[in-house]
């Protein structure tokens, strides 16, 4: 018997998500807005009037995050906070992170239709800039919020050359107001994110959604190696610097670290990389590249990150390289709250189903929220796992199965009576 | 006993090479003038001035050549060319192509101060976009004077998307009327290149200039892998198809490839490379990247080059990726006239010299020329052998004896009575 969403409107959730992705669509079927960006601001503009019509209390908060607020009963309880984010990669699909947000407005829509007003107060939150890649730094809404914010981080630059400071202020926010828009964490109940899986398990297992376990902590570094100039007619191979061969080295042996533990679920990645000066008839002077680094098991990937460093120091004294290693973010896996992962499979089998229970890859908001609240995350398979591509897609019916268990768990939580 | 300049004015010569060094100046030593920019076109009208106080008659051809004629007592006989460019890489030094400039330059101002009126014509030129890093194609002046530009290559872009073509017009260019800009080939005696060495032999036989045998001629192929993009966190690693992995394979078996044959004076280079989409969380989709590969040895070359076929073929096939390989520069090797190199030879003995002969890695304005006169090169001392950087430097002291050298071989050749 196939499983059908009841409680929640299929279609008017399909056709927002689609509404949505209009903004910043590039191609047919993708999307592009960065954080902060004018298409960034228009997204969360037209989220904010979504609000409005099912009666939330709206807020856009100085770090750029759209918050949305439905009363509960007894209002001065510790809130249910639901969301995920809206920005996107430069080339990115229309379902991460949107899927968390316009199927949170899905659940307080039918709420609010259904005259439901829940026992505590039910927040959506859209945050700011999840994904990072604007300024090589993710999750700042979210952390924005929590007060972790880290020296110097409004000063990072993008690709143009602008800081976060002036893309906030661009935004409309400013950023000598942070300390009004923390949020108070002991009013918070719990966190939930429903989100596409970006990755190929369930479309493995031939299920619509999954419920997830925990998220592998990434480590976050940049690599810069620095050799010499030179023209690449007339300096002779043995006499080389050559910034790019050895770069090209530590990609290479870095893939090969990631792999060496047979059926580990370790994963490496370097997405990101410049060469200066970038001249095809100069040797390349500089070479800069990130360093993406995930495990389940934290010793695990603390044993792979020393052989990485042994390596590149290697590599880089091979070739009179220079090199200076910097940290941009350090997470432990963070693992849901077994409670609330109980409930979801109730809900589930109510609804037919038995999803199965799986580790998040990519992090999320849920990372930062695990350290100050209980959290839980619902999965909906992704095609081909795609995601962070155009190419990304989720079928509306598992997208309405997804957020149906979103509801019900939604409503276990916050509307018993 | 030290060789010295007699004939020319070393003084003016370091003066002239160092007024020219501030227009597109970076740094303190380093210059940025790319073809066809703003800053090139300062440069030439600099130039072109000074051609003027010399009395030459000027004038800037619709290929951005700037061209300078002094008349001979036989002015409709074949004249003698002098010259080389004044553009420079993006991260460049003051003396490449500028000493080939203002060398010649030099000798006419001395020719004419003397009161000298040549046997026949001598021409300088400041040939346009002989780098080639702007649109990944060099030898643009001399090729468009020769009558040797390809198709499509007024359509080629530059990192900002502009096409050759507008930075010509934007420049004062009309590519409508190339035709009446090319150069009858039976009217050139020869041609005359002054240029730094831009590598080490010089330096490490303690001689200040050397004579030029020929010009190893360079491969130039751009290379496109492509996979499949994917979030950093949740593809397997067995399950990817890593454009940027992928490349970094091939770098590095090109850069072994050049070095397999012990001795050899084969070079390879891979000098400019972007990722895209280029952000940190993302498996690189596509990689882009430059091949450079000279050796004297033409069928050296050709044997180095099948193998990085097959490699790039075997990687890609390992790694699940597609590439392209576009070939945009193939020439073979040029060997200078050996009359000219015997002028060379003999006014040297004068000067008390007797400088090393060596082939040329680098190509330049007299690779083109070499098909259709005769040629000759003179090599000044590089110091370290760097080029292609702001550390580029030579003496006044070196750069007046190139000079002079060149000079004489200028009166040898053109003013004989």
């Amino acid at each position: 018997m196939k499983a059908l969403s009841k409680a929640i409107n299929a279609v008017r959730l399909n056709n927002n998500l689609q509404n949505l992705a209009q903004i910043g669509k590039i191609g047919s079927t993708g999307v592009s807005r960065l954080a902060h960006s004018p298409e960034d601001k228009q997204a969360v503009l037209h989220v904010k009037k979504h609000m409005d019509t099912i009666g939330l209390q709206t807020k856009i908060d100085h770090f750029g995050n759209l918050i949305g607020r439905m009363d509960g009963v007894a209002n001065d309880a510790p809130a249910l906070v639901i969301g995920s984010h809206i920005d996107s990669q430069p080339y990115g699909g229309k379902y991460d992170g949107a899927l968390g947000v316009i199927g949170a407005l899905e659940v307080l829509e039918s709420i609010h239709e259904q005259g439901i007003t829940p026992d505590i107060p039910i927040i959506v939150i859209a945050f700011a800039d999840e994904e990072g890649s604007r300024f090589n730094k993710g999750l700042f809404g979210v952390r924005g919020i929590l007060d972790k914010l880290e020296e110097g981080e409004l000063e990072r630059q993008d690709k143009t050359g602008m800081t976060r400071r002036q893309a906030l202020i661009e935004f409309g926010c400013d950023p000598s107001k942070f300390e009004e828009c923390l949020i108070d964490t002991s009013k918070i109940v719990a966190f939930l994110e429903l989100h596409i899986e970006q990755g190929p398990v369930l479309e493995a297992k031939e299920e619509p959604i999954g419920i997830v376990t925990g998220i592998s902590g990434p480590l976050w570094m940049t690599v810069e190696m620095e050799g010499l100039a030179g023209h690449a007619g007339s300096v002779p191979m043995a006499m080389r610097q050559d910034a790019l061969v050895g770069a090209a080295k530590v990609i290479v042996k870095l893939n090969e670290l990631a792999q060496e533990v047979n059926g580990a679920p370790t994963v490496s990645t370097v997405g990101s990389l410049q060469v200066f000066p970038d001249s095809r008839n100069i040797i390349p002077e500089k070479v800069t590249f990130t360093v993406d680094l995930r495990d389940i098991d934290e010793s695990r990937r603390d044993k792979i990150e020393q052989a990485f460093r042994q390596d590149l120091d290697n590599i880089a004294a091979e070739h009179g390289l220079t090199y200076t290693i910097h940290e941009d973010t350090r997470n432990g896996p963070r693992f849901c709250n077994e409670n609330i992962m109980q409930i979801m499979r109730e809900e589930s089998a109510e609804m037919g189903l038995t999803p199965p229970e799986l580790m998040s890859g990519p992090f999320h908001d849920s990372l930062e929220m695990s350290y100050v609240c209980d959290y839980g995350m619902i999965f909906v398979r992704s095609k081909d796992g795609i995601s962070h591509n155009p190419k990304e897609y989720s079928s509306p019916e598992d997208i309405a199965l997804g957020t149906e268990l979103l509801y019900k768990t939604v409503c276990r939580i916050a509307c018993q009576k």
